[in-house]
C-alpha cells in the first residue's frame, strides 16, 4: 500500500554524505511506490531560532511565554506559514526520516530549531488542551513512524554498550523518546554510519545499500519498544509502577523487553 | 581568590524566569568577588546555523566539510568575529554557567548553535591536531568548571530515577558529558527548577535562593565524577576496561563511584 514519507535533512552541501543518503532514502521510497515529501532545512534557509516573530498575533506582546503563545498561535491559525507547512507535512506523512550529521551528540541547531518551532503546544505537547494526558505513545502523531539516520565521525565502538560516548540509542534518547515518541510516533532503531569522515567509495556504497535496506523495512521493522504512558506501566503518568522492570533505573527501564 | 565566570543564557524576554535566574547568577558571582562575563544569545541575535558563512577563507569553496573548514578557520584566524569572541571568553573563564529553558529535553536551538559554531575543530575537538587523544576530561578547557541551570515545565518526579522522561542527568548526558566534559571541563550536577510555568512569587524567590547557593559552591562542590579517557578506565580510549564497573552498560558505567 502506498504510504507518504517525509524526509527531513540538514546539511548545506549538496555533495555531502547527508545529501547523498537523503537522496538514497528518497529514491528507495519512490521505488517502493511511496509518496515522498521533503524538507531540506539548509536549502530552505529554515529559521532556527524560536522567538517573538513566530507569533503573528500574540496574546501578550509585552511578555513572551512560549507555551501560551505557541498554544494560541496554533489554535488560532496565527503561526508563521513555514511552521504551519511543516505541521501539515507531518500530518500527511505516515513516517518521517531524519537525515543529519551527529553534532555534539545531537541535532544540528537548524534541526533542533525545526523541532522547537514546529512542535507547537496543542500539537506535539499539551495535545487537546489536556496537559500531559496524551504523550509518550499517544498524541497527534500516534500511528506514524519515525527513524533517525545519522552520520557520526567517530567509530562504532565508541557508541557501544560500554563505549566512551555512551550507547548511541541512549545518547539519542532525548530525541527518539523525548521528542518523537512523546507526540506518539513509533520510533525505529537508529540507522548510523560511523567513521563518516573517512569513508572510501566502497564505504559510501555500502552505507547507501544499508540505508536502502532500512527504508524497505520502514513499515515492517519493529520499533524501539518504548513503554506507553497510558498503560499500567505508568499508573500515575509520572513514574514506572514498582512491578515494571523492578529495580531498574534510567533509560533501560523505559524500554520493554521484546 | 577572584575567578572569572561566563554566564551564557538563552531567552528573548528580559522578564522571563531564565533572565531572572541569569541575573541572580550574575549578582551572586559579583557578591562573591568574581568577575562576570556574559553572553545573552537572544539579545546578541546569535547566528544559530553553522554554515559556509562561518569560514571567511575556506580551504575548498566548492565542497563544505565542516571538520576541515572549522580546523582551518580556527588555525588561521579566519573564523567569524562572534565565534572568536566566544572562544576568548571561554579561555578567560574559570567556569561557565548555562541558563536556559529545557526545550524537548535539550538546548534551545540558539544555544545548540552556539556549541556547533564555537566548539571548533582544534579547539573543542581534534585538540592539538591529535584526533581524539585529548578528550573526556582532557583538552583545551581542562581545569575549568561548567554548570547547567535549567528550567523545566514538568514536575521533578517525571525526571526521577524511574520517572517517565528519564533521569534529568541522563537526559542531559549528551550535553554534560558529550559536550562539556569532552573538551575537558568538570561539570557540576545540574541545577533545575521544575514546574517552571506555574511558579508563584514564593517559588521564584526559592528558586533564586537555591541557585545562589549553587553559585556559591561553584568552585568547591564536587563535579559529576565522569571517568577520564586518559586513565586506565579506557585502556584503548574507546571502551571501558572489563574490570571497571564490571557488567554495567550505558550511561552509569561512565560515572565513577564517589
Amino acid at each position: 500500500m502506498t504510504k507518504t514519507v517525509l524526509v527531513v535533512h540538514a546539511h548545506p552541501d549538496r555533495r555531502s554524505l547527508t545529501h547523498q543518503l537523503a537522496t538514497t532514502a528518497k529514491h528507495s521510497l519512490a521505488e517502493l511506490g511511496h509518496r515522498v515529501l521533503e524538507t531540506d532545512l539548509y536549502a530552505e534557509r529554515w529559521k532556527a531560532v524560536f522567538d517573538a516573530d513566530d507569533f503573528l498575533a500574540p496574546v501578550d506582546p509585552e511578555r513572551l511565554s512560549f507555551i501560551s503563545e505557541s498554544g494560541h498561535a496554533f489554535a488560532t491559525g496565527t503561526q508563521t506559514p513555514d511552521v504551519a507547512a511543516e505541521q501539515a507535512k507531518l500530518l500527511a506523512a505516515d513516517a518521517v526520516i531524519f537525515q543529519f550529521p551527529l553534532w555534539w551528540f545531537g541535532f544540528p541547531a537548524v534541526l533542533k530549531g525545526w523541532v522547537d518551532r514546529v512542535f507547537a503546544f496543542g500539537f506535539a505537547y499539551g495535545y487537546r488542551g489536556a496537559g500531559n494526558t496524551y504523550r509518550y505513545g499517544d498524541g497527534a502523531l500516534a500511528g506514524k513512524r519515525a527513524m533517525l539516520s545519522v552520520t557520526a565521525g567517530g567509530p562504532a565502538e565508541d557508541f557501544g554498550p560500554r563505549g566512551i560516548n555512551g550507547p548511541l540509542e541512549h545518547v539519542l534518547f532525548p530525541i527518539t523518546h523525548g521528542t518523537l515518541f512523546f507526540p506518539g510516533m513509533d520510533v525505529l532503531p537508529t540507522f548510523a554510519v560511523y567513521g563518516s569522515g573517512h569513508l572510501d567509495e566502497a564505504g559510501v556504497v555500502a552505507a547507501k545499500r544499508a540505508l536502502a535496506g532500512r527504508v524497505a523495512g520502514l513499515f515492517t521493522d519493529a520499533p524501539i519498544p518504548y513503554r506507553r504512558q497510558n498503560t499500567s506501566d505508568y499508573p500515575d503518568r509520572h513514574s514506572l509502577a514498582p512491578e515494571v522492570a523492578p529495580g531498574v533505573t534510567g533509560i533501560p527501564a523505559h524500554i520493554a523487553a521484546r
